[in-house]
């Protein structure tokens, strides 16, 4: 009874065109969106066919989600906290300072509750959101100049958009914000004395190490940033019942590809840049502590003015807690053994 | 010219058995293999179904690899260190001490060759694996005592079957494999003086706490234990391409899911064993570099035993190491700072 006709008669063809915030340079971030769209493909006979336009060929990177909302794509490949213009809240989908690692994200995510709080969230813009990916916990950025006090980080300019930005401000950081390509010629002049970018993988291709040479750890503003798919809400609930299976599922897979392919890259590419000469340095501890505290004063004050936000942040501040002190144990008591020293 | 007649024209209908070798009290073991059968029927309208039997219904737990190979089923779900009396081998599939955090498990499997390297070693058995789920580090077990050096495991009598065991068994300890069902009266009546079993979450429901206080963390003999789908390999290669697919992506989701699904359960779990009395002690640096050294020492026995275990021991260890030098920057430097001290 349960074996409807559905693929006994012929499926419709539908073709959509995605949009990714992200260039092609950036393979592993644009390569989840091939993969969804390779495995939405192979799922359906070829007949749901989904095609990626890297950032700036239908529509600019930042516009991806006004993109999706006004159907001039149907899908888009993006990062939300691009949008906190729009609501705050939106940080809290991909990574906000001292959040939750990447499996931590997707426990929430998954089975915290975190993609109906999103969802309800995203209705308002006539979206729907799938979890698309995971850069894992980033580096801290390339420095002229070592840091090794708070008061070293007053006035310095640095590249560091978004959340990062916001707190990193709080500390006397004057952040700057540049797009990708602008980044190397003007730590080079020494327009800028910082920039933070992603992980050794990406970080290498754009060869900061040639002009800076101490690269800090960990980047406590992103420790799990999230990629995210968003489609047109109207589109999806015209589609038939087994592409959105094809298209969940292969979101999901997508999801857990891309930090698999981080994971696998950066280890080598880390490797390079030591033997180019690179610096390995943690952030001292006060700025950490100065950092977080930045970072839970900002959160309350966005709490304070915003319903919404505070929802999602009591919700998130309460899963968070409960995942760090199970993380400390097991986890933790692993890797602090078994990882060597630095 | 992609797009086949294939969903043009009715798929045959196909029902799989999958043999688990979990009870579903495991329900977050057994549940990745519900949500594998669940997606597969509805990514295929309900024509590919396959209906999973907990451990002793079809066949015992540790017979399922036998009855993938026979086509006594299809599918099974099982852990691969389950096996080892055929090939020491197959530990690396799951877990070995000192080994692959869930994550880099992950990149292991997908874009390390471990996948690759598994397929090579599972066609001589007549099967196809895919990665199936994962523990993530797991606690190190109840002990009736606390232990404070390496003098006091000689002699103690501790349920841990497998490569754990073995380990163990160097230290002095008296390894016991006993059913999950046995393990409490065992432990409660001091037949035993120790077991380990999962996390929080499934050791809870075992009662455990209620006749040995001291909960060690963490489980080095299993960092991340990768549970597995096997097919048997004729019924695989009849299948038509779109259920293969459909096999393929449900498996990626379900190795994701159910890692997702511990992270979410383990937390609260943590918590009620503590306001229960537990008392959570972390393993001596004594012991953990004993273990290291032993796991290392028997490793390196295995290697220059078997050549198949070489081919794979190496490559694992190649990766291992650049997994664990990128690891202990960006990752652990966050998760020193940001967890709480135990």
């Amino acid at each position: 009874a349960a074996f409807g006709p559905v693929f006994a008669q012929a499926q419709p063809t539908i073709r959509w065109r995605l949009a990714s915030s992200f260039p092609k340079s950036l393979d592993t971030i644009y390569g989840a969106a091939e993969v969804l769209a390779e495995r939405v493909r192979a799922l359906t006979g070829g007949r749901f066919q989904i095609r990626p336009y890297q950032a700036g060929e239908i529509v600019p990177g930042l516009q991806v989600m006004d993109a999706v909302q006004q159907g001039t794509v149907e899908v888009g490949h993006t990062a939300s906290y691009y949008f906190v213009g729009k609501a705050q809240v939106l940080a809290f989908d991909t990574s906000v300072p001292f959040g939750l690692t990447a499996r931590q994200q997707n426990a929430w995510m998954y089975f915290g509750g975190g993609i109906e709080l999103f969802r309800s969230i995203f209705a308002d813009f006539g979206i729907i959101q799938f979890p698309g990916g995971n850069t894992g916990a980033q580096m801290g950025g390339w420095f002229r100049k070592e840091i090794r006090t708070l008061a070293d980080l007053r006035g310095l300019k640095m590249r560091i958009p978004g959340p990062g930005g916001q707190v990193m401000s709080r500390l006397g950081v004057v952040p700057q914000v540049l797009a990708g390509g602008d980044i190397y010629p003007a730590l080079e002049r020494g327009t800028i004395d910082a920039t933070e970018w992603v992980n050794p993988y990406d970080d290498e291709k754009l060869g900061f190490y040639r002009v800076a040479k101490n690269y800090y750890y960990p980047g406590f503003w992103e420790p799990g940033a999230m990629l995210v798919f968003y489609v047109n809400l109207r589109e999806w609930q015209r589609l038939p019942k087994e592409y959105q299976q094809a298209f969940e599922v292969a979101a999901a897979e997508a999801n857990q590809w891309m930090m698999a392919k981080y994971d696998q890259v950066n280890g080598p590419a880390l490797q390079r840049l030591l033997r180019n000469g690179v610096r390995l340095r943690k952030w001292p501890n006060e700025i950490m502590q100065a950092a977080q505290k930045a970072a839970f004063e900002w959160f309350e004050e966005e709490a304070a003015k915003d319903a919404t936000y505070r929802r999602v942040y009591t919700a998130w501040r309460r899963f968070r807690e409960e995942q760090f002190r199970w993380f400390a144990v097991a986890e933790l008591g692993y890797e602090q053994f078994a990882f060597p020293n630095v």
